[in-house]
């Protein structure tokens, strides 16, 4: 099993390995052209300059209805020396767009005419020359330059082109890229069902990401059937392509420098590889080859690696043969919500969720691992941490490029704090009727909730703090942690907590006092969640020792990690509410009904924004889905608690 | 022909139109939906929330290659007390990506690995629980919601789909857009000549313009026969349209108060006009209207009034019906070049184009009126001014739409001043080699671009003016017109200038010294520009009283404009470029030879743009290409003259 492994060449930074590539492959729009209809033209370059055909207009037209008049014949016309002129002689009707009749050379308006009869009109101002009228060529003269080569047709230009007697235009080819999935454990959605996925298949994913990322910027792909982890039978997938009609080869998976990983060794063998191993995260593990004179890139295989090495060498290559430049995503300036280590010497791409709070763009860090794609189908934006910078600091701006369009920041919704199933329908009910607003949360726990409203870097908290005083929710926590805030609290749901267990219960688990048996394995729940607080009140209660539960220092961070837990047998049991353990099909112990408010600062709950989650919270169509998803009572929901 | 008008409804304004509009259609998302596979649905909204089939991963996965361990076994081990572990019992070989061993819960790195032989690793550290695993669930947990309705999908969406077993995705019905195009005088490219181009007749580009708009965001068009201006016919085509499966129908032309305007008077007849006329411009007479519950436009025939009235009033629409917000356009400060008039009680859309100027955006007003669909084809943005404003002041800055990204703007090179057909031939050499690079010229004549410089609107500016006293160029004006600007002087080339004729010359003119002559028909250039300048020095050498010279009154602002003049018969003569002569085929009587150069200010003349700019033009292809337009030398291309 333990066999040769790789190594990795000297590695280069993202600037380097750039270098490199642009300059190993310096084509700018690559030869030959293919002629298209202008209205297909659209979004294409243009491989060559294009000149108008024809002038537009190609005559000289009346700008307006009324009468074509030679100018000089009007001269001297006034409200008390009106002047008549005879229609067919000296004044002609016509309609905006007409050809000025000969030897005119001005239009009156309709509006400043009195007509005497049939043949005589009367005016009572002069025209000036060329007034009222379109000349020949105003807009286009023919044999000007219209566009010039590499310019992107856009629907704008259908009109420019068409008016300018240009019916079909010569466009930039599309590079045509081949898309190799290679691994063993892959499977293809393509002829699958779902409940034979063995453990160990993988869904293979990545062709299809990249290969709408290669059309996304004007490329076409093809995808190869996926390889298994076979030197050999890549080699041959690689060369069968480079004999073709393909400018680009990715290989997908195995660019790493494990027993396993075969992109390296199989561009060595048929061509040179240029770079392996790029000081970036994620993304190091890619290679850079050409094979006669075409690119060839070991694309690594976890998906935001994939994303980025796509996005930092293909997709600028791919803008190159178009004779394009590459992409440049807008940079706005944000505050981490939190202070973020960063490995020197390594280029990050950090995922960021963004929203504008209080005037500030504030950043919250999403999973930084590779195999997360969710990190990047869910960021706002990425903040390159450089590779001379250890981290970031909390509330020290940098720069984020952007993802979306910074209006769809302004219009998000940041909820920090526990976790509750329904935050999860509530953005999709916004969403529903309110397009442009987006609900983005970030589950932190309770406690984690109520410090993100003391730094102002939320609009709203979920929260399910219980004072074991006095049974109440959250009113202590907050009076206690964020006197200085001025805040509203809302109910969202009452809802059941309980043991999270296996179905069928085999371990016999009866309740909470059971956790200290020596034969149940636990999974927690973090430090400052309103769960973990309920936890330890209950474990007070029946007077249990925490250190006697296998597993109390396992801590996850919201319900659906803990059902998981239990679903794929690590662990036996743990605490969560009934909707985690209802979708997993998993059984449920019921512990107590507990309270989960929304705690809103005034500053922000006047807002328009809020008042329409508000709203929407108060619904019929958004009580009737909560209560669908079970173990959830909404009897109180909307209700404002006074504090 | 001077049948009955109609008049205008009430003009509403903009806001007032948009909100009968949306009021009267209020559809958020079109119900229905169809079923696409993923990758099919890039680019798609969906139709309702995408919940995860299954968790990704699905089984707890080796996150790096190496052993995988039960955490517990490892702990006490040092480099002092190393601990040995027995292949197959305690230890398991995984790559990335394995599913973990039954019983482990720990992955420690190949690197970090003595391997005794085939039977026995050592280790010389602990490893912590989950260490380098990636947990069942810890990327997607099955059931939870991917994505919310009425989400876009993007490339990274399809790589969260397949990963969490979502194979197809309902996404919203693209609405259909049935485009009418109305007008007599229209004609098809498709069954079309350029040779048998009428005057008169129009090439029809309006409903392809509009259907590429309605593709671009989303919605399906089918474009109409063209239909003569005549009621009872548009009537059919609408009355066809509205009982098919349209949600929408537009017709082009015809949407004003003139006699031939039928498009108000055919809604009327069938349904509802909501608005007639709106106080913007372009594209004042637009119609809202409504047919068997149908929004039906009547969209204005000019050019650029048929995109401004589809992008305020289509365009929202076909986004609500798609479940989509309105696009905003990112804006930006800018400082417009002149003065600007803008009519009080008329929001105005104002193109532009833009480029940045020593730290600052400068926008140049392009012609205004709504046929030019140049004017916005060539604009970067559009500066909106609103109904209360009589205008614009120069310098002081205001806010512009981009139609392009920020970073081309900020590529863009600025020229202002004398126009010249190779500046048409640099702008191409540039965007072949450097297609981030644009260069923008306005033609202003060669004194306007020194005033140019002289204010900072531009990098450079053309010029060519004659100091009669020593036959120098350009160096003299520098001097005296703009002493504190410290600039380079370059030539671009030297050129024909001389008398633009008919072919054959008919009149039989010899030279200057005929324009005095009564039968010839003159068209001048505007003071301030070269050729003006040349044309008076010429006229007062001879002793020729400019009053004597018919149409000496009368001014193009370019050599093209002067040529179409004289081709089009307005005009026997003008003076200007032997390219411009050439290239539309008119005759040519050499006057002078004369030299046109670039002016530099310095601090513009070491940027990187203008280096690659001056590197262009001393390319052999750039003068190759200026000499074949005819008229040309290159023989100073490139020189720096001394000053």
């Amino acid at each position: 099993m333990n066999k040769k492994r790789n190594v990795y060449l000297k590695m280069k930074t993202l600037k380097e390995a750039r270098e490199i590539l642009l300059k190993r492959f310096p084509v700018f729009g690559l030869p030959g052209s293919k002629m298209v209809s202008v209205p297909e033209a659209v979004g294409r370059g243009l491989a060559e300059p294009t000149f108008a055909g024809i002038s537009s207009p190609n005559f000289h037209a009346a700008a307006m209805d009324g009468i074509a008049v030679k100018a000089q014949t009007t001269f001297g016309a006034s409200e008390t020396r009106p002047k008549e002129l005879f229609v067919g002689k000296d004044a002609f009707y016509v309609n905006t767009g007409h050809v000025m009749p000969e030897n005119t050379d001005a239009v009156i308006m309709i509006e400043y005419i009195i007509i005497k009869d049939e043949s005589r009109v009367v005016i009572e101002a002069p025209a000036f020359p060329w007034q009222n009228v379109r000349k020949m060529g105003e807009d286009i003269v023919a044999t000007e330059l219209l566009f010039p080569q590499n310019h992107v047709i856009t629907p704008y230009c259908v009109g420019a082109l068409l008016s300018g007697g240009i019916f079909s235009v010569p466009v930039r080819k599309r590079p045509k890229v081949l898309i190799i999935p290679t691994g063993s454990e892959l499977v293809d959605w393509h002829d699958f069902d779902l409940d034979q996925l063995k453990p160990g298949e993988v869904l293979e994913s990545n062709s299809y990401v990249i290969g709408s990322l290669v059309e996304s910027c004007g490329g076409i792909f093809s995808r190869h059937d996926r390889v298994m982890d076979d030197a050999q039978k890549i080699k041959n997938a690689v060369l069968d392509a480079t004999g073709k009609d393909f400018q680009m080869v990715l290989i997908i998976g195995g660019s790493s420098a494990g027993s396993e990983d075969y992109a390296k060794e199989v561009i060595t063998d048929l061509g040179e590889v240029l770079v392996h191993g790029v000081t970036m995260m994620p993304g190091k593990p890619v290679i850079i080859g050409a094979i006669d004179d075409k690119p060839v890139f070991g694309i690594p295989g976890y998906p935001v690696s994939a994303i980025i090495a796509f996005e930092q060498f293909v997709r600028p290559l791919i803008y190159s043969m178009l004779g394009q430049p590459d992409v440049e995503r807008t940079t706005v300036q944000v505050e981490p919500t939190r202070k973020i280590a960063s490995k020197l010497g390594v280029e990050e791409f950090l995922r960021v969720k963004l929203g504008e709070v209080s005037g500030r763009i504030v950043a919250t860090p999403l999973p930084r691992g590779a195999g997360c794609i969710t990190s990047i189908t869910e960021a706002d934006g990425i903040i390159r941490i450089p590779n001379h910078m250890e981290g970031l600091k909390d509330n020290e701006p940098v720069f984020a490029e952007l993802l979306r369009p910074l209006s769809s920041v302004n219009n998000t919704i940041v909820v920090v704090g526990s976790h509750d199933n329904t935050l999860d329908v509530l953005a999709d009910q916004l969403k529903a009727r309110h397009g442009n607003l987006t609900l983005s949360s970030s589950h932190v726990g309770s406690m984690g909730g109520l410090m993100a409203i003391k730094r102002g870097v939320c609009h709203l908290a979920g929260s399910h703090l219980l004072d074991a005083e006095d049974g109440s929710y959250n009113i202590s926590y907050i009076k206690r942690y964020i006197p200085q805030v001025n805040v509203k609290l809302v109910n969202l749901v009452i809802r059941d907590q309980g043991l999270i267990i296996q179905p069928s219960n085999p371990k016999g688990i009866k309740g909470i006092e059971d956790l200290g048996r020596g034969d149940i394995s636990f999974i927690n729940r973090q430090s400052g969640s309103g769960t973990r607080i309920l936890l330890d009140y209950k474990l007070k209660q029946l007077g249990i020792d925490p250190s006697t539960i296998k597993g109390y220092e396992d801590e996850e961070f919201t319900h659906m990690s803990v059902a998981v837990a239990v679903l794929s047998g690590t662990v036996d049991v743990g605490l969560g509410i009934y909707a985690a353990a209802k979708a997993l099909n998993l059984d449920f112990i019921p512990v107590v009904t507990e309270q989960y408010d929304l705690v809103i600062p005034k500053i922000h709950f006047e807002s328009e924004n809020i008042q329409i989650l508000l709203e929407t919270i108060n619904t019929a169509d958004f009580k009737k889905r909560v209560e669908a998803l079970g173990g959830y009572s909404t009897e109180k929901m909307g209700e404002i608690i006074s504090l």
